[in-house]
């Protein structure tokens, strides 16, 4: 209580919160992130290779649960987070939003200039899907 | 193509089956995943330090959206994986279930004896929760 900079923000849980351009940078500078979405009345956690593009969460995918999620605008969430097991420090960010089909051609060059690319092999058409971020928020545990 | 363990089955996206056992091993040696629910008509996906006891995936939660959803037995999802972005593989392992308080005395005092307990601070009050699988699979990308 003898910090100075100790007047950051909790939430109810007593986690630290974290600003908006921590998140940002976060959602930056990480590449594997995991998308959820209810899928015929299931849920589902599905981990994703993504790029934080024009602060639109994006990743590519192949025919089937992933892109179908993305067909109808669907509501999603997505996460990332980092741990320290042996300090018991981490932090995640939460994005709630909306997922989309990339339909712009424009916007596909852009995309698969960043190098993007899932890591699974190569067995069927692939499409870009764009997370539109409606809410972004992150907690800290130090 | 000459490997005689070849025939691991794949699924529709190209990856990896793993087998039952498999996921089983994942549970029980990792102590960091994500559960993933509906609130409030938004989907949150919140980070978790958990034990896998008993077939079930076990954590403490204080008063707040981690244990709202817990309460009325609702549908959630919890996720493990684990990624080598150098050699650009990975695992993952999606638990499906339902989320239920532990009521019973001595099977909170068995989760206690495993010294598992939230990294956060300690703010409220805890109590235990249970996730009942009603079914596991688990990806691979190698």
């Amino acid at each position: 209580m003898t910090d100075d900079t100790q007047d950051h923000p909790t939430d109810h849980a007593g986690l630290g919160v974290l600003s908006v351009e921590d998140c940002n940078e976060l959602l930056f500078n990480t590449e594997i992130g995991r998308v959820a979405f209810v899928s015929d009345g299931d849920i589902v956690i599905l981990p994703i290779n993504y790029r934080f593009v024009d602060s639109t969460v994006v990743f590519q995918t192949t025919d089937g649960s992933k892109l179908d999620m993305a067909a109808d605008h669907k509501t999603v969430a997505f996460e990332i987070d980092g741990f320290d097991s042996v300090q018991q420090t981490g932090w995640s960010v939460l994005v709630k939003g909306t997922a989309q089909y990339v339909m712009e051609e424009e916007v596909e060059a852009q995309l698969r200039r960043l190098g993007l690319r899932p890591w699974a092999p190569y067995t069927r058409e692939r499409r870009w899907v764009r997370i539109l971020p409606d809410e972004i928020s992150g907690r800290k545990i130090e």
